[in-house]
Parts: C-alpha cells; structure tokens; sequence
C-alpha cells in the first residue's frame, strides 16, 4: 500500500498535478492532486483506486500476482483489472492533455482511494475532513468497467453492500470425536445448518426482510436489460457455472437489479493434510448481501444477522465478528448531462448509441459522494467481465489501453462543453439514490 | 517421526531387549524388539504408538506442543496422554524386570506403531509381511486409557471407524459476487445443504442405512454402563458442550455403545482476515463415523458417501479427496483371561472390583490383530479422559505414573501364572469381534 502511494504521489507531480498530497481519515489514506486551470469550466472529480483484492489461494496463480506479466493481449496480475489499469488509463488522459496542449479541457480533482476493496470504512472521515477541496461538477469513475468489448455500455447504476461475519461457538475447546461424537454439539454441524437456512432449495433468499424495500423493476429497466445481447448460457458455462436463483427474474435481472446474498468464506475444525478425530468447538462464516435502489444496506444485514441468531441453539453461541453496512445502491438518471455526454463520445467511438447497463457489483464511492458532496457519478472504466477480479490470474487486455485513452480524452473534451449547472439539476432517481 | 523411532531403537536395546528394528509396510515403520526368555509362559505383545494428532491450532497452546513442560502434577506436550506416557509406562515395567531381576515373568514383544492417529493404513502389511514374529497368546495395549482416576475400570470394547473427505465444486473458479452473485450456485451454500442434511434437528443421524447393523444394546451393556458413576452434567459442562444426540439413549450410552458421525473440517472461500466478495467455487469437509459391534465400517461410510451424492445438486460436482474403512468395533469377552487378570490386580490396587466400560474412541490394532493373528487385545492404558487428547494443551497426570507402573509389574506377573491356552479359548465376543 505504502510502495503503491508513493508511486501515484510521484507520478500526479510528474505529470503536472498540483496540491499533490495525501488525503488522511484514520485508515489507508487517499492520494489527491489536482489541475485547476480551466476556470469557468466544469470540475471533475476523476476516481479510482490503488488498493486490491487479497491474492489468495495464491497456488492458483499461473503468474506471480505481484509482477505484470504479459502474455498476448493479456496484463496479468492483482489489481490489474480491478482496477489499476483503468486508473492509470484516466490519469494518461490527463497527463497527454497537460503534456501536449499544456491544458486540460475541464478543471481535474484527482482522488485515489485505499479501501475500495474493504469497503471504503474511513472514506467518509476523509470526505468529511476534506470536502471543501474535493468540491466538483461530477465524480468520472474508472471503477465500473465496460459490460461487453464490442457493444457500448453506459452504467446508470450499481448494486450497494453489506458485510457480515460471525463465530458460532459450540463448546471451549476441540472434543475428541471418539470421546464426545454422538453426544454433543458440533459446531460445524450447527454453521451448516445456519448457512443452508439462508436461501431455499431453488436459490431464493429465505431471510425474512431481506428483498424488503427492493423498487420493483420498472417496464424500461426490464426492457434495457433484455436488450442488452447477453448470451445467458455462455456467461455461465464459461466458467462452470450453474443459473440457480430468485424465481421470476431472468438470470441478468437476478445479478444487476435484485438483491443477492452469498456466503464468501466458511470454516471450522480441521482443515490440514489427513485426518483429525476431533469435534470442532467454533466455526466462522463470512458473507456479504448485494443490495439494490430503495434498500437499506444496514437494515438487511441486521435482517441475515437476526435470522441467523433466532435459528442458533440456545446452547451454542453466536458472536458478530464483524458488520459493515457498506453502502446503499446508486442510480444515474439516463437524462443526466454524465450520460448524455458519455452517449455521444461512444456513438462516435463505435459508431452506435450505448445501451444503459446496471453493475451487480458495488462502488460505495458513488453513494457516499452524491450524500455528502451532492454530485453524481459517471462509471468510465474499460475493464470487461471476464478478466477474472477477485480471483486468481486477474488479467487486463491491452487492447483496451487504446480504447480508454481514445475514450477519456474525448470525454473530457466533451464534458468541457456543458454547462456547470446542468450537472447540478439532478434527475428523479439521482436525487433518490442519495436517500436509499 | 524419526526422531522419535530413533529415540524408540536406542531405548529398546538399552532395556535389554533382543531383535530390536523397524517393521515396514510401506508406510511409517513400527518399531519391534522382544524379551523371548520364559518358556513356557505366554508371550504378550505390548502395543503402543509413537505418532501423535497435528499440533493445530498452534495459536491456542499456552506451552510449546512439542517440548515436555511439568506445571504442577500435569505433563503438557502433543502425544504425552495419547499415548506416549502410557507407552512409557509398559516399556519401563518391562525395563524395571529385566533391570531388577534380569528376567521378565512372561515374554514379550514390544510393538510400537507409527500410524495409529492416521487410520493405521499400513498396519495390514506389516502385519502381513512380519506376521510370523508377532504370534503372541495375547495384545496388552498401552493404548485406551482409563475412564476415572479413582474408579476402578476395564475396556472391553472400542467403537471402529471411517473416514471420508469430499469436495464439492460449483464453477471452475472463484466469481466476483457482485458480478455473479444471485445468479450462480455458490459451493459453500450447497456444502452446507448437504452437511446440514447428515443429521436432524435433535442430533440423529439422518443417513439411510447408518446405524444398520448395530447390535440393540444388551440389559448388561445397559446395566454396566448406568453402574458407571458419571456425572452427565459435569461431562459436558466442563468441556463447555450442551449435551445433543440420538434420542432413546443416555448420553454415556451415545458415546460408547451407539454410531455417531461428526464433521471434523469444513471449509471453502476467502478465511484470511477482513473481507472478499467471491462467490466461492469449491468447498471441502472432511468427517469420521464411529461405528459399533455388528457394523462394516465400509459400508457405514459408503452410506454417507451416497446420502450426500444423492442430494449433490446435478450441477455441481462432488468429488471423494479420501475414504479409508477404518476398521471395525472391537469386543472383549468379560471371562477372557485379560480380563480375568487385570480384575484381580485393579482389585488388589484398588481395593474393589473394577467395572467393564467400552470405549467411544477407536484403536484398529485390536481388531486387526483378532481377525490376522487371531489374539484378544486388553487395553491397559492410564490416560484420563479430561486430558485434552486431539486438542490444544494436552497433558498427562504425573500421579498417573506410579499407578501405571505397578499396574503394569503386577499385571504381567499375573498373565505369568495363566495357562497359555486358556488365551486362546475365545469368548463368544471376543470371535465375533473378529467377522465384523
């Protein structure tokens, strides 16, 4: 993290930034720097991160996930997807204009986070301490890549989160199966018939409250969605995987506009080589709920976390390791200046108008900043689906290098023609989504 | 492991025993010598095992697991209840013979195992290619400890075991929740579907063809075992457990004379510290059956291998990592000699006539050695069952030592003055121990 921060500090000072500094709110601060030579234009907040997903189970790398590796069109490594490269594509784009022209076409807040991946606990802190100098027009995130390579996509909108994991513990110590087994509890036992009450035998979530609060899906989200040329069958297929869930939805509605819940990590007792006689006295269960517009993230993680404590046996206990609330979904108006203008550069780029896409996963900056800063966000990143974040061998294509740049640079240009205010109108589901 | 075989050989010879080496049979040796000087008089073969369970979790020992720390009348270190100390004991007497009166009232052969704790899986072969060298009238195990230190007992029986691994997997890989989440199966959901389906909501075991075999509990089982003075409560409340199991038997009864089935290991996803949104891909459990008089290990743990690939959705995999058969329940006639003799010197040490208790945990020698060498096996351990054996800080009672030692000096004195055949009548337990 620290090598990572001084790499970025340096470079938005090499490449012309000004008030190059870090952004401090108790954890992993923020790397900030900005270009404000363009007076009367609008300001961009320009988003990314530098922080990672952990790189376990590392065995499954082909490639050490600290050194890029290149092989063909691929970039391989941690974070090179999720989302470094579509970072470093944004602050190039800045960098050619301050090189080439000496001026950017807008005014440009560079801000850098370090706990996207843990979800974003101190970023509010920083906010807070740091508003006055992160005040802008509209965030441009390089979070939230592209949904397909060939046919342009505009995000409107992302699935909030919540995080959960508890210890369940079932006596003090490890038991000797042959001594205890058949006459006590077994904490494993208990967790799996825990973690098998969170959802049906088809996949819906059984948890009472969990969908409560979730805006039906309206006729144009169901139209967008089915719109969008999505090989059902192929996006599962291509990574083993089975189409299980809420009945009533198609698979794609299923993983951008409906809540989901998954338990991301589950263990107790032993776990080595061989074997272990024993009866395990705790197990640990982790799991995170996606969330969608009109949910509130804190309400359905107590709701998993109430359903999980009534089922417990009243011999066992059930401890809260940890509970964060994330953060709620987000929603762009499709009429908002962002969209608009971000239409018009891929209309051109790719010679047909984008369809409006929704993200299953989260970035808690967007809802944090329309909350506390009062402005909205463009998700501009130009990694695809299936660069393998948050597993092993991540990659990122270097064909889309060429894209992104191309891209940022007309973007910007493109967003130096509207007016200041029309960022601030605000669309019906953009003034909601800070309420949800 | 060659440390302590090495440590094994030298002591060996050091006491005076003759034709001392390793036996192989493809896995860990066992280490052999023998005292062959009394003619005429029976010939015990002394079992016990030099290897230990891991040392994990090594965070929750308050001692280093592998050095030997006295702290008041406790010996702590991995192995020093399970079964060094007791191995030590019955080696020493011998030492204490040959020492004291050059010559020992029987003969002996010592037979220390190197795979007691991982299923003994090569013991069959060594067995097989030095059968010849242990012919003996009888087995007095070190190992099966005693079940109070102040009420005078024998073991008669063991429960046997299985033992299976499985994984279950879901995608090829590990998928971005907020990519895939709702949409997918997830392995540790299902894991924990089928894991939860093993038993019933009050503790029965809920796999078809489980408990199938098992001889219905005798009046004398029944009598002996409720003669035991057993503090239900104090069991379960000292170790911190809630009593849980088949309905229609004590607690006592659940854990000597009844089959169980506990998970040991279970596992799957991100466990490292904070949080990883994955929808995992695979998922592991491992587990044990104990199972009793009348039962084929194999076909018990066949049974649970089948209950779960039954209700494995077809869409995942389910893959077995281990199965090993274990072996079956062991039982010792009450009029066998071993008995005979360790009841009269418990009644001389003791000043009352011991009870016959059987044992929850398993020993596969003593069954293995019925069915290839066709000799009955007397537990003669002096461990006690609070010393945290398979757990972290495992300990052996220092004042369990004398009592050992005499137990032992007394008991080979005593099989001295029994008609070599008289071993060898069989009870009709003690033959039907071998067919099952």
């Amino acid at each position: 993290m620290e090598a990572a921060r001084e790499f970025l500090l340096k470079r938005l000072r090499q490449i012309g930034l000004h008030e190059v500094r870090l952004l401090d709110g108790g954890g992993e601060p923020a790397v900030y720097g900005e270009w404000m030579g363009a007076p009367g234009k609008p300001t961009l907040l320009v988003y990314g991160h530098y922080d990672v997903q952990p790189a376990d189970p590392l065995e499954r790398w082909h490639t050490p996930p600290f050194e890029p590796v290149e092989i063909g069109d691929r970039l391989y490594g941690r974070g090179t997807s999720d989302v470094k490269a579509s970072t470093t594509i944004a602050l190039e784009a800045v960098a050619a204009y301050l090189a080439v022209e000496a001026a950017c076409p807008v005014n440009i807040k560079v801000f850098l986070e370090g706990e996207e991946e843990t979800g974003s606990p101190s970023l509010r802190a920083i906010v807070a301490r740091h508003g006055t100098l992160l005040q802008a027009d509209a965030v441009l995130s390089a979070d939230g890549g592209r949904a397909s390579a060939t046919l342009p996509t505009i995000n409107v909108g992302a699935r909030g989160n919540a995080q959960l994991e508890v210890r369940l513990q079932s006596a003090h110590k490890d038991l000797h199966s042959g001594r205890y087994g058949g006459g006590v509890r077994n904490a494993l036992h208990e967790m799996a018939r825990l973690v098998a009450s969170l959802h049906d035998q088809d996949g819906n979530v059984a948890v009472k409250g969990f969908n409560a609060g979730a805006e039906p899906l309206s006729a144009s989200q169901r139209a967008d969605t089915a719109s969008f040329a999505y090989d059902e069958q192929a996006f599962f297929s291509s990574v083993g995987a089975a189409s299980h869930g809420e009945a009533g939805y198609t698979a794609r509605e299923r993983i951008t506009l409906r809540p989901a819940l998954d338990v991301n990590g589950l263990w107790g007792g032993y776990t080595g080589p061989g074997g272990k006689t024993i009866v395990p006295c705790e197990a640990f269960a982790k799991m995170t709920a996606r969330v969608v517009a009109g949910q509130d993230p804190g309400d359905v993680i107590r709701a998993v976390l109430g359903h999980l404590r009534s089922r417990c046996p009243a011999d066992c206990t059930l401890d809260v390791v940890a509970l964060h609330e994330g953060s709620p979904a987000s929603t762009l108006d499709p009429s908002h200046p962002l969209v608009q203008s971000a239409g018009s550069v891929l209309q051109r780029e790719c010679g047909r108008a984008p369809i409006h896409v929704r993200l299953g996963a989260s970035v808690p900056v967007t809802a944090l900043f329309k909350e506390t800063l009062g402005i909205d966000t463009l998700m501009f990143g130009f990694n695809l689906p299936d660069e393998d974040v948050h597993a092993p061998n991540e990659f990122f294509r270097l064909s889309s290098i060429d894209a992104g740049l191309r891209g940022w640079v007309l973007l910007l240009a493109t967003l130096a023609e509207q007016p200041r205010e029309r960022f601030h109108a605000g669309g019906r589901a953009a003034a909601k989504a800070s309420q949800v």
